[in-house]
């Protein structure tokens, strides 16, 4: 652990940064014993929109070009657009400070290929955040697969669903656009699903070797906010300009592991109802679990001697992460899974070591999402 | 209505058998306007089980040979293995005997083409037993989906989960066969599921224009139950012998609709926990919804204005065939789609009218089944 | 088992007639070990409706008067409502016929002891319809609780929640005459939760010691069906006319058994949304469990070892009663529960024995009932 | 709102010391808005606990003796065990120090009353912090009995089950003593559940107007914890000494609030398998809802026109406090609901306002409490 506490600069001062700032604000009083860590700057265009972020996040400075930061701080956190993770990612990494990057890797497989092997080639600590594997319920999972609770692997199943794009009235913005974003449903989305399933079945099943996929786009376009057509956010305003969607919807599409297990996997934008619906069951021969997104600390398993599935409400003492919190039954929220992860990397980044997910994790992921658009344009089955 | 009771001849007298027979038996009391229906002849192979059967299930008399029923009843229903349906059928139809078959339609997608234009040639009516159709939760789904409750259709998601396989150790029976069978999880599971999508959403969404499937084994042989090894369907005493399984033990496909909706489906026998879960799940662009065969009283439903998917017991007395039965809140079983597919059945039939779902629509759930096949095996797509 | 078939006459020819004449035709296919039973006698006083009911419930003639009956049959049902309990089944007892009636067991607590004292004196069998013991997975849960899955029991909780009288303009019916009911949701819906609650526990909580009532009327008259008014069941035409409510619409109780262990009962016909939700939950030194009526086939528990409850589907073969039904994870329905409780009924009937649950336990329930009317009117526990 | 930042001083550094310095911690980041706040000073006995306490909660400095505190901050919060919420708080209110005081208000009636003189007689806010009444799914319950949509009340039903005191051996504790906890499961639970119904329905139902109460405990002596015999809070070690238990493990009470409504009231700490399971259930001639504390960011609500309960995720930006946090669908946890309760108290605080819940809400409470106690000793309702 440093002595000195870790200079963080953050790029992107939005949804994302205020989860990672709010994250960082409270490991003293929960995680003591992560290093210390001094929020020192923030990144973005908007001077003003930065100067009240600054203030609000409590950052003590800052900045509107991440080229004068990536060296200067000792934690570089990534998270902006998708299109703009590799350049300033791999400046930082360069220069050997620690890079914490937001999912999907990229908006490119050759960008994610670049900034994997920026990872690769410096002595710094690169991480993707991939927040859903610091859910006590996942982790408490994992730890059953791992050791052998549901014995072989038969079924993977893994969804992300919500419906704010459902209204063809919504706006655009830069999560429809494949230049800002890659993809749609499936980069956003879609990565956190397959990562979690190979996170929580690779050591039993191996990776996915084989996948078909599918991508839809059920609105073509959609309205630009108005007074507002270069923010890469959107926002406010009425207008009558249209703009090209170029993202999918939503995708689907079938995986089989190289042990034999199979997987189905889907994401959407437009399923009316779910807001924040991220599900994955499993299915093996000595037992089964499933987990959903919207009751973030349950888990439901089911193993040998089980008539049913258990309803385990994963908050006792020696579960995952919640000794740091609070008594059996006071459940915790979406923004914990944030506290652990960076808790996880700034730990990792201090102590000179790896940070699990890695960017070869995410480069991992990349391909896969990038299988997945070439099957569906192929109309067959890649091989991964 | 017809003067004389319909006399009715049954190939079949295990698990298919009882059920029908049941509703045979319950119609007077529950559905005093369904036709008088008299259980004639039950036919089968093993004259003792037959002798018992007719006497349990209330036959007047068995046969050993279908041949010498088929055209001396008014309706011929036929509940024997897949590798079964054709002929009999067939030859019922020709007699301009009434036919009500078990699904899937045939073993092989010749047969059910045979079947299909045996019964456009036919007198008779001629109706495929997918009984899911006539869950009252299921019907009022689908009034809602017709009324344009759910608006446009995006997504469909159908599985079918079960899990008596799972044990390596399970007996092999002539499910496991495709010689008998046709397929596995595919034909016995996915055919329910296909044919409720296409009830469902059908006339929406369109059919199912293509398709992406995938077949699995995990199990590649199982010992043949001792003493028993001519049976059709297995039973009792141990064995050492091992025999092959050809079929698969689940399956996972891709589709598309011809609106461009999206869906998934899924089958197994080796879903650890799962009973009965037979699941399928819709959303629109106005509303969505969902049920479950486990709890096959209720739905889950969200329709304009509502913020979250309201769980309704289907059993109010306009419910669908609910004024037959009990007060509200006293929920039916699954047994009772029997009822109700019978009903509807002899109804048709009596009153010489076609019955929905038709060998039309059975034959068109095999092609898309055979699709699905045909897809896995040259890892493409398949237009359908 | 008998030689000729019993001879069955039923009082009552409505809701409770049509769920036992299904038991009784139901028998023959699925328990064939039962009985055989003749459906011989309806009895009521509209000869028109009997004519019919006769027809559609497959009696063989139909009577008006009781006393006629009691002595022909060897089977007398008394189905009637609760102000005609006691007389016709004393009289039937008087005449060794076995009676089977409907709960609660009378009227007024004077006519259950009566009606025990006349079981008592009869050399023929006295069975109450609590219908609810003979649920598979309330039978199941007997069996744990026998067994000490559940330990040491401390808490008992049942509700039986419907909504039929929320509206003020629902009509009235002999349902809210304390003449002819005895009480309202007390005797009508509470008779079931504090008969399952002893069935389930008494054998290791003791019975229940002492108790304190509340009973609340918040309706206090309703709309007379027009053209009906002599008629006991109400039904069709609009009226003006008002009738005074003189029964309770919901009741609440505490009490404590004889072993420490405390309880909560509640009934309510005012509860909006809530279709016939009688759920049980129990918990104990060692484990706990939940069951709930509108999901009849499901049991939730949790024993030692457990982390979270399961949500067992009690359909395996070797669950109570299920062999005789469909294989697992196909649900049954509430008829079902006359079907166990007929099967149990007549054997014991047929074998000369006595039946559980007895008038004796009717009478239990009476008294009990009676100390929550008791308690509500003196404002204080009473000793029971 | 305050120029100068409002300093606190806190007596306790616990559970509930986390608990809310974690929401002072909070409040800059996600309620700008709120007043500015020093944590200055936290009180206790052990020196060493405190100052560990002080560094990890971020207070500058730690004190043992509350007198020369509670006139030396603005805003003081009283977190010990119950025996110690009187002298302080009304100590620190003749000081005109805005008080903040866990529940139960205290831990006898006589003192409660005193307490509720104290803060009439004051210029400076008192609270009491039921946390319960800031979820926003209770909040948003709240606006919606108010404005009518579940109509006229008829029913309240309140439970709160935790499981921690059912092994026999789990360690005595200050919970566990009449002298310092004032009651057990009661003042623990009870004030919670009992609050709530006040808040939910009172401005509709009125207050509770007469009861029925029982208490129980299951287990008459408990182990003291090794070493630490004096210890308030109990903890490590083994002993063979046994304490007495003079406090409740559970209760049940029977209410009627004076628009006629019923209610039923319960809390354990010996309900097996049920973590912290505080739900509350409401009927009305209109529509019902129905919240668990386990999943306190769903609602289940029925209104007019629904068939069945929706299940809502009360987590959108215009439900109450939700824009201060994350976008629809990403939970909250059951810490924020002390970040609102603060905010709300310090924002009266610094307004010279009232905050409501008020020392007299507390009282009434209290009133409540012990009229349950009382009518368990008289074996009677009591008027409140």
């Amino acid at each position: 652990m440093s002595e000195e506490p870790l200079s963080v600069g953050v790029l992107g001062y939005r949804f994302m940064g205020k989860a990672h700032a709010n994250a960082l604000a409270r490991l003293p009083m929960f995680f003591p014993e992560a290093p210390a860590v001094e929020r020192e700057v923030i990144v973005g265009r908007d001077e003003e929109a930065l100067a009240d972020a600054a203030d609000q996040l409590g950052f003590e400075r800052y900045a509107t070009d991440w080229a004068d930061v990536v060296d200067e701080v000792d934690v570089f956190y990534n998270l902006g657009p998708n299109n703009v993770h590799a350049d300033p990612s791999i400046a930082a990494l360069e220069a050997d400070t620690h890079v914490f990057c937001e999912k999907p890797l990229a908006h490119t497989l050759d960008d994610a290929e670049r900034m994997r092997d920026a990872a690769r080639d410096s002595a710094a600590t690169a991480g993707i955040a991939f927040n859903y594997r610091f859910i006590p319920a996942i982790r408490y999972a994992k730890s059953l697969i791992d050791a052998g609770e549901l014995g072989e692997i038969h079924h993977v199943r893994g969804r992300y669903l919500q419906d704010w794009l459902v209204d063809p009235e919504a706006p655009w913005s830069w999560r429809n656009s494949e230049e800002l974003a890659g993809s749609g449903a499936l980069g956003d989305l879609g990565a956190h699903t397959i990562d979690l399933a190979r996170f929580l079945v690779g050591d039993r099943a191996g990776d996915i070797s084989r996948l078909s996929g599918h991508l839809q786009t059920f609105v073509d376009e959609r309205p630009v906010p108005g007074g507002d057509e270069g923010s890469l956010e959107g926002g406010g305003g009425e207008s009558t300009e249209m703009r090209e969607v170029t993202v999918d919807d939503a995708y689907t599409a079938q995986a089989e592991f190289e042990s034999g297990a199979v997987a189905t996997f889907e994401a959407s934008r437009f399923a009316n109802g779910r807001k924040n619906d991220h599900t994955i069951a499993i299915e093996g021969s000595k037992g089964s679990l499933s987990f959903s997104l919207e009751r973030l600390n349950e888990l439901e398993l089911l193993t040998e001697g089980d008539r049913g599935f258990q309803t385990i409400n994963v908050t006792a003492p020696d579960d995952p992460y919640i000794d740091h919190w609070w008594p059996e039954g006071h459940v915790i929220g979406w923004e914990h899974t944030f506290v652990h992860e960076n808790y996880e990397f700034l730990s990792a980044a201090a102590a000179g070591e790896d940070h699990s997910p890695s960017f070869e994790d995410g480069y991992r992921v990349q391909e896969l999402l990038a299988a997945i658009e070439q099957s569906d344009d192929a109309g067959e089955w890649v091989d991964v």
